[in-house]
């Protein structure tokens, strides 16, 4: 008979039929009912074993995380919390799992903290399984949302030889024998010998790359690996991490705080729609984990809730400035209360102010824009003013910032000025530079961690657990 | 005015209502009438300039490659080749371009080698955002067929501490001091020292942490760059790749092979329904270059009857067992044509007689299955005749093996006997070899070249042309 799948199966009409279920045992009570759980819904399925109806042998291999076959009819549940439950006529073993052995089992309630160290097993709890199931989620809708809108997805290289966006401490990739690496004249490592004749680093950015297609196709954007070398052992940053950057021909500033927001919006919005029964789960983890601190940390709005908020009311747009003269004269600042107090035009923002104005002052999600240029990249645009570029930061509530971007530096005589002053590798940039040579156009794009929003979606507080594999300083098992 | 595409605006019935158009000038003739290109469809925008209507000034900087904002009313045309036409009212030159300098001016008809060094603008021309744009189709197909089947995406790991695979050559990823590495008591390198507290390359494959998310959700696949650190520089490798692996729990090596099939079927169906306008093109493309092929090295299908060929016929299966057969007793090998001729069970086969199999004897797409276990990697399941592995691999016209995969041996004595056999490094093993202890399922997957299906679906040759930014030895430019 062939499997049907446990979330299928439970939106099925209990009218008698045979059906075939494979998974894994979540719980076996009284010798009699079997939850058994397959990994396409966080629901599990009951199976009812008639009382002596298997071998003393059979019954004791039935135990948690033991997968087993069953087939039997489907039939209305008697019992509380589930509206079908299968009747079983057959039961297979697949593969047992010893219960002194089996690390889910040995502990009662394992930590997220020891979970991380049996990566491969964690899955298999309700948390995992649903921030994974989330996780896709999201990842399929960023790809709809722009297919739809008729934008291109372009895979920007990995393995990059220029460091020429300095966004942060980079990977060295290599083939050379690190015992003992080719020399030139000088004594230096002779990079001619490594594998691609240059020295090359993991990518911090598809930016740079991702601009050259938008110049040509027009509406682009990336989604991959992108990585940073520094040694934060933070709840908020991994040195592997998944980014997407769309990038836009003729797009000002003003199309691209729409365009953030609206992807920002269609993305909650998508969850909501989607994962409802892995977010109520979620959102209740989130509570008792809330419940658990003292009552001035605790959140205002639910994750469910704080999803709504975003999914359906705009979000603030103010300038750097105007922010500045808010933070200046709020009572945070007025009475000392914050870690950096907010004194000249020109510094930049920390967390504390971030949140403030996100959830004290607007109480929404705020973007903030035209930044001092000093504090922001070489590429953005410089505005009028002389002293500030067109930025922009997306920021949201208990996130912080989850967008970064700006319109970029269309002039040609302009950008190459600003990389003079800042010292970068002009020879490295050449193509970069070329774009603003041969038809360049106004054009912009930013970037979205995916793990930040992934934390913001599922309610997870450590970046650590909602990316299957992590990786951060001293940890690449797996 | 809102800009409008010109994808969009080429299907718009023209009742002279005004629009405006953003893109670059693919030609300018009789200083009358600009060809623009805005990247969202293969065709030209025809806007046509009234004489004498802009000045000498403007009408010089009209050059190909200039980036231009036309607006006028969307007219029917009177010319060939569109049903529609802008009559320009005004015209605004966002980007010069420099004919005297710009290379894509400077070649009539540039060649693809030449087009490899200027990557960040070959995305300007005809061909390669006809490819780029059937890439994007390609990949989010990918993602569709998955979803609509309720797998899971998983991003599996790129930096990695385990080289348990054995798939090939690997890049080293590290922050050491090339120059000064810290040394351990005997001399050797430290890798403790190292960001990650250990030796860690890039990935050759995300299956064995894959498998880990299917022996949880069920249904899995990965989707993301893969690498391998071999000097190869032929038409059909690349350093950096990316590359699709689903891994299903409960299936076998029969439903492999089917979910592989539906799998190429989708795909291709996909890119003839959504592709047709850049297919026409590429296949256009495809023959000028079989002809200036000798005779009998011309294909015998266009490129758009090769997908309609896969799309529409079930693969041929059969073992391998029976494929030596049939090649032992073919006429090239008897005439011994092949260059490696067929003599005994147990040899691997080339890509002749693979070739040989799909376009001479069975005229179709091909998978062969339960390959001897000696050329085969260590995790396929073992079958029960003691020499053969449950291995499957899917043979294409053209392009010889597209898909690789198995049913994955998931009885834990056996793993461990055969991890042992060959010398595999238990100790970086133990979780995937946990996860036969621990309900353990019959499993499966596969892996697709995302490049080779790419090379397929657009008749390219070179496997340079069909990524953004090709990396191989020697090349990390851009």
């Amino acid at each position: 008979m062939k499997r049907i799948k446990i979330k299928e199966l439970l939106a099925t009409a209990p009218t008698g039929q045979p059906v075939a279920v494979h998974g894994w045992v979540r719980s076996f009570r009284n010798s009699q009912f079997i939850s058994i759980n397959d990994g396409s819904t966080l629901q599990n399925l009951q199976a009812v074993v008639e009382l002596n109806a298997l071998g003393e042998d059979t019954l004791k291999r039935i135990t948690t995380g033991a997968c087993i076959s069953v087939s039997g009819d489907l039939v209305a549940s008697l019992g509380k919390g589930q509206a079908v439950e299968v009747k079983v006529k057959n039961l297979e073993i697949l593969g047992d799992c010893d219960p002194e052995a089996y690390p889910l089992q040995l502990k009662n309630r394992p930590s997220l903290e020891y979970l991380r160290e049996i990566a491969h097993l964690r899955s298999r709890t309700n948390t995992f399984s649903a921030v994974m199931r989330v996780r896709h989620a999201m990842a399929f809708a960023v790809h709809k949302f722009f297919n739809d809108r008729g934008f291109y997805y372009i895979h920007t290289p990995v393995i990059t030889g220029s460091d020429a966006e300095g966004a942060g401490a980079m990977f060295r990739v290599t083939t050379l024998d690190p015992a003992k690496p080719p020399l030139d004249d000088q004594g230096h490592i002779d990079y001619k010998e490594d594998f691609f004749g240059r020295e090359t680093n993991l990518t911090v950015s598809g930016q740079l790359e991702g601009e050259t297609y938008a110049l040509a196709l027009g509406e682009i954007y990336t989604f991959g690996p992108t990585f940073r070398a520094e040694n934060s052992n933070t709840t908020r940053h991994l040195a592997e991490f998944w980014m997407i950057e769309p990038e836009m021909a003729f797009y000002d500033i003003q199309d691209n705080m729409q365009l953030a927001q609206d992807f920002l919006q269609f993305l909650t919005r998508y969850a909501l729609d989607n994962c409802a029964e892995d977010l109520e789960f979620l959102n209740k983890r989130a509570l008792e984990e809330d419940q658990a601190k003292p009552q001035e940390q605790r959140s205002e709005l639910t994750l469910i809730d704080r999803l709504k908020f975003v999914a359906e009311n705009d979000f603030q747009r103010l300038s750097y400035t105007e922010a500045i003269d808010i933070l200046r004269n709020s009572n945070p600042n007025k009475k000392k209360k914050f870690q950096f107090l907010i004194d000249e035009w020109g510094t930049d923002l920390q967390s504390e102010h971030e949140r403030y104005l996100v959830e004290k002052h607007f109480k929404k999600p705020v973007i903030l824009y035209n930044y001092p240029a000093n504090i922001k990249s070489f590429y953005m645009r410089q505005n009028e003013d002389g002293k500030t570029v067109a930025a922009m930061d997306v920021l949201f509530p208990g996130i912080g910032e989850i967008i970064g971007g700006s319109q970029r530096e269309e002039r040609y005589d302009r950008l190459v000025k600003r990389v003079k002053e800042l010292g970068l590798p002009e020879k490295d940039l050449w193509w970069y530079l070329e774009l603003r040579k041969y038809g360049s156009a106004p054009h912009s794009g930013f970037g979205l961690g995916f793990e930040r929003l992934i934390l913001f979606v599922t309610g997870m507080t450590n970046i650590r657990d909602v990316i299957p594999f992590p990786r951060y300083p001293g940890n690449a098992e797996f």
